[in-house]
């Protein structure tokens, strides 16, 4: 049911990094499930976390292990969440860090969790520490493909980027994958996200890279809008291209575009992977007072199930979206400065339906797979105000059919 | 699909409204969709109205009658909500308000026009005009009934609800029908709602009291958190029964407290012929620190597509209604301190699953058609917080597929 979700191709490794997948059972298949990332000594490694308060034990856990120390080894399960767990789910999850660390050599705390599927089960860990071994005997710098396989959940493919570009003639090589599909309105944070480079960069302009990656990518998409208790996402720099140290403005800046080009990427795959979609929908919101008016104008058109239903019977039914603008809140509003294009095709001005706007022309915009939805909201001159972009997907039987089967 | 929706009984008369029907055909049905309201001289009349900035054309032109005369007739279409529709949209509802003004012999401005269904058609007036003197003819005391069929678009059923009581030794009726079963997220109104007594009320204590039955009726319920461009609730007080003029503090409660019920009773059966629904969802938070918290987390659950789902599914999948109240933005949430019940099960406390709780117990009662969530917060002592209620409906094949098709 993918939206032009394009195969994965063999992402480039990154020097330092090795990885190795295990099948541990968790949710009774016979595909991967456990993945483990080995990470070089000095490294350095930024991550941004759920802000849902319920979030799952691993966070908590990979949260308080960041603080302490730098990390050697990614531990990532799929299949359990780990969440609403309460005290077992961190003795669990700390559990699994010290078997990869007497199985390694390093600290507990230079582990890593990360867990995603089912809320509120227990983490079936007899089965994960049998596994673990297996995975780290699978170690390999090509294990890219395979991790972002054995990862996935509802995803119906594997998402992956990566990206190389010369900085002052060093080739830097950005390389990243994802896995998500639904409970999709990241906060801070999203899904799972696993990034590295092979540049030299300082933890606190890594992280920086990462909050703005984050600004323009996985903080603009949505699913449901509902923020997962497990998102994480996690970009290592192991310094182990032939690049000195990343200290100048100019070359931060470049790194930080690729870091976002890759992120943009992937955060677009979600979306076109949406549980049950059959529409990729980008909205743009122009001319606003502020951004915020128009991430809420954004948000509730991409929220809104009618509009969502709209998309998937391929309706023109473009009087939904006039009634989500009218009711995000934006204050005072005028409804005759307000704009709204499928596409190229003007449907409302005026306050009303556009003169020129035909039924057929609606029609044939939205029975594309790819729809843009534009609103001109006309509070500031033209280049002047406040825009927004965001991707979405659209409502359909399947997403229903997936979620209500979820767990059986 | 409607959850145990009530029959209609024929509701008591409201002295000196007539109410007639008519079927203009505006969505080529054979179904009464035309609906004029007689009101008698002298009443007082309150209304609330959507806070959409899209309002449609005739809550626009009502609101500037409302201002400038006291309602003599209230003129209603089914399958058109003349929403959308700019400029002409305006003069379209002025000319079925003058149609009626020159049959009935009272000014333009005494009439109010209220519109519902498909958003962005032009309205039909000559199919409404040709219809008005047929509704004018059937004018009848007993015309609520038909009237709560005619105003149906998408309900499965008529809504009505009808009470007397006796203050003062005087017997006092409340008389109300509402339409709606999508697009439900009201915000100031709903849907269309017409409520009558025979009472004696000024206006303002009369809009006191409408506004207050709202907050705990109709602003406390969602479909699908779309805020409809139409929303018009009105109450008119005829003054005709044997009661005096109610101006005391005492008799005043009571009234209100009557036309809370009355309220209250229409808002239940809007969610329970929500769209597609198979469930009947009472959420009640508990022992917030403010109203605002209890209701962002109420409502964060009622919207959340997973959560619906999984009521759909009868699926005890509460790890969403956890995740649900983590992301609702609550301030310093100390999940240790928050109790999740489903009907009297406790699911969740302790930050994770509660240890009586059985999967078993949690399927009995996803399985039953109307469920109770309770969320205490532990944020205030019991009895001394804030708290709330909402009521909403699931999210099942049947709201996918009726809006997916409701311009075809």
């Amino acid at each position: 049911m993918a939206v032009n979700l394009p195969e994965l191709l063999p992402p480039h490794p990154i020097a330092g990094i090795k990885i190795g997948t295990a099948c541990a059972q968790i949710k009774q298949t016979e595909h991967d499930d456990l993945t483990l990332f080995e990470i070089p000594p000095n490294s350095t490694c930024a991550a941004v976390f759920t802000r849902n308060a319920f979030c799952a034990a691993p966070v908590t856990i990979a949260k308080q292990h960041l603080a302490a120390a730098s990390p050697r080894y990614l531990l990532i399960n799929s299949g359990n969440a780990n969440a609403g767990t309460g005290e077992r789910g961190l003795r669990d999850a700390l559990a699994c860090c010290e078997t990869v660390a007497q199985l390694t050599g390093c600290a507990t705390n230079e582990v890593l969790p990360f867990s995603t599927g089912v809320i509120g089960n227990p983490l079936p860990i007899e089965k994960m520490r049998a596994a673990i071994p297996t995975a780290k005997a699978a170690l390999d710098a090509n294990g890219w493909e395979k991790a972002a396989h054995a990862i996935m959940t509802t995803d119906t493919g594997p998402k992956g980027e990566s990206i190389q570009s010369v900085i002052d003639g060093h080739t830097v090589t950005v390389t990243g994958i994802a896995k998500g599909a639904g409970m999709i309105k990241p906060d801070m944070a999203t899904l799972l996200v696993f990034i590295a480079t092979d540049a030299t960069v300082e933890t606190s302009v890594l992280q920086q890279c990462l909050t703005q990656a984050m600004e323009d990518s996985f903080h603009r998409i949505t699913v449901d809008g509902d923020t997962s208790t497990n998102d994480s996402c996690v970009l290592i720099a192991t310094g182990q291209n032939s690049l000195p140290p990343i200290t100048n403005q100019q070359d931060c800046t470049t790194l930080c575009n690729l870091i976002t080009h890759v992120c943009r990427q992937l955060a677009k795959k979600v979306v076109r992977d949406a549980e049950g979609a059959t529409k990729f929908i980008t909205i743009d919101i122009e001319q606003g007072h502020t951004k915020q008016e128009c991430l809420d104008v954004a948000y509730t058109i991409a929220h809104s199930p009618l509009v969502k239903t709209a998309f998937f019977a391929s309706d023109a039914n473009w009087g939904r979206i006039l009634a989500a603008v009218g009711r995000a809140g934006v204050k005072n509003l005028d409804i005759q400065a307000v704009k709204i294009y499928l596409g190229d095709v003007c449907i409302v001005e005026n306050g009303g339906v556009a003169e020129s706007y035909t039924e057929e022309q609606g029609q044939r915009k939205m029975s594309e797979p790819e729809i843009r939805i534009r609103v001109i909201l006309g509070r500031a001159e033209k280049d002047n105000g406040h825009s927004t972009r965001l991707w979405t997907s659209d409502l359909s039987h399947d997403y229903v059919r997936i979620n209500a089967e979820y767990r059986t």
